[in-house]
């Protein structure tokens, strides 16, 4: 099995999707990010009066699931009909874990737009906490499931949540 | 210590750094994706003979570091002089190792450039392998130095490598 | 009748349109700028001469409507099928009047893409100008009409031409 | 006194500000919306318990500031050194004035990224209300005050809070 | 036989394609640099070894048909389907030919694409060699052929290769 | 003497220019597109009425030459002091030229905002006309001088107008 994104002389392409079907697909991708306690306080405490943090992290994380095909060079530009970001506080760990959903109906799959809109909203969080904490750690980043296309549904079992992080 | 991302009633603010003094400034951010070890024999074949998976995955990650203020909503726009992304392969843990390297004459850091540019390189690894393993996992994202500025240097002696990821 | 940006815990969130149909759409807003009796000669007679400062204005704000989801956070990406930008030079009032049409055939409507092009249009007039009036006035920007989607039709009756300007 | 923006044949030209000293600036810039009493209080009822229009408006019209230069065709890029958003609801108009502070130093002054980011984020508002009213109308953006450079301070005295909106 | 980006007072306008049928569309377009024989010879070596110049180009390239509505401002936002760069050492002339291939399912066509990426690969080839050769010419930048829409096939064999180079 | 843009191991890297001194620099570059005399008379005429197809065509060069280190990977992101697009119509060849004037205060140079801006106005010009002609050529599109930074002036004799085109 080889890679879709090379032809047989190993030039990068963007692959051709010109002869397969538009279906339903979506996606939904995860990652979180560990910090000290007193930086997951003030998140929580901030969130609980402001929303600042992870309201300003969600903004964030919407717009760059809509910025994804200029991110990542050989993605497809997709007009997303939805798009979601939302966090859970895990307190035991000190961590924020964001999901993010998203959907089409097009030619190719979204899970590189999830993958993004996680990433940069996690990177947003430690941009507007890194003032407190410079030591966190983003983890975990994954793809949680997708579906629709010729390739069909994915459901990571192996990324229990709470497991390898 | 509080946010400084937020003025004292809550509000989502761009720092003001008018009164900053331009340094010289510099950080090293780094993170790794593992895979299955079909997946990773690939990157390395294809790696030793056409440069390609990481080929791209490094230009994206360069281009990445230059978009982190259009991405991560409260970061100052920045006139970056340096923008490098090494990988390295992990061959025990079929792993790919990124480590982005970021400089500027400014105002403000650049630790967010170097983690975007981090994160998005191995996104794009993501992509260009997913038609192998959808089940990669991103992790150990984070800052490992960075110089310059009023709060000065910072070295991350937690995160030793191999360890948490 | 609540807000369709947010969700039941207030979060925000693009809109699910996925089970909506594709129907044609279109829209049109409007917008104008007041000027100093001097700086709008400049505009009519630079206009009959060389056709520079609505001139640039007009691209500037059909390529404002194609960047209407890079600058709305919750707005969905569209593919425009139709951009036009129009300029009304209202002499006795010394203001420029912009109308934008906008066309798409899609889950959702393009309010946003036209009233994006006719402020971004008048933003540009406000910059080729202010070396003349720095004290310009951007008034009156609504949409005109709209029709396609599930809402169906609306006219704006309530905004007569030169009233509450 | 001529257009800046253009030269003796009619171009367009992006002024050439090489000659001119680095420069404190500063500019602030303000705008409203005025809307249904219905729609008001649910932005008013939605801010105090989630602080989500306003919040996601805050955000576009900062990340605004930043993407001036791409938007209006002859700004120069600038890198600010503060954005800052401020909202006030005003109960008696049914309205929402924005506020946009935005600071740099550099050649060339800070008024259009200042009325860009009070624009989109008016804009915002209207796209997060648009499901409750789509007659809503923006109004008096203008130029409040601006600092710096050759042409030295401008204060708005014509524009007085609550007349011509 | 007039501009369909004219409308009767020769306003700009983006072509209003509404009314036009979906169909397959594809273009291909090239070009050529021309070099010195030392910058041609640290290419053609550059790309035996590394890959490098001509796989940052044709990253570039890639990258630049996804941002041709960005950048040209009368053209559509377009989903492609296929986007490939490929090249070909031209060792007697010492130039680099570079072909782009690009595809979608529209409204219109997608020859602005391929012309956008064939350009912004080659001056990619001229920023990675300008320390080497200042004097490089970019040249024969046309269209080769398109197919589908309303206008039909277009193959031009007024440019046969090599010629009028 | 070899790239700048590679490092030792063949990697692409964003040259560091953190040691260069800030300097005065400028660039100028030029290109050209044949057409029909059908399609040439038509921009001359449309020119000479309305300035619509040379008008557009600078708004996009000039806009370009700030997109420059989005389009080109290892580009740095430079402040533009000066932009500037003009034609030349060259009526025995049916020919517009364009030349792209660009400067800035920096740590290094302009060429490729020079040759970006000369280049998409071209397009532009293509993009607009190709209702006409789809059989344009772009050509002779090189750097004619730039001066400022460590390498110095540098002047395009070789490139006589009217030659090798």
């Amino acid at each position: 099995m080889g890679f879709t994104h090379m032809d047989a002389n190993g030039n990068a392409i963007m692959v051709d999707v010109g002869g397969k079907a538009i279906t339903q697909r979506m996606a939904v991708a995860t990652g979180r990010i560990g910090m000290s306690e007193e930086c997951f306080l003030a998140v929580q405490n901030g969130t609980a009066q402001k929303g600042d943090v992870l309201g300003v992290a969600q903004v964030a994380g919407i717009m760059a699931t809509k910025k994804t095909s200029e991110l990542i060079p050989l993605c497809h530009l997709l007009n997303l009909t939805k798009s979601q970001i939302h966090f859970r506080l895990c307190e035991a760990e000190h961590a924020v874990e964001v999901t993010c959903t998203v959907a089409c109906e097009g030619k190719t799959g979204v899970e590189m737009e999830a993958l993004t809109g996680a990433t940069v909203a996690l990177l947003t969080v430690y941009d507007m906490c890194k003032a407190i904490d410079k030591g966190m750690v983003i983890s975990n980043v994954h793809l949680v499931e997708k579906h629709g296309g010729k390739s069909g549904d994915f459901v990571n079992f192996n990324c229990k949540k709470g497991e390898n992080e």
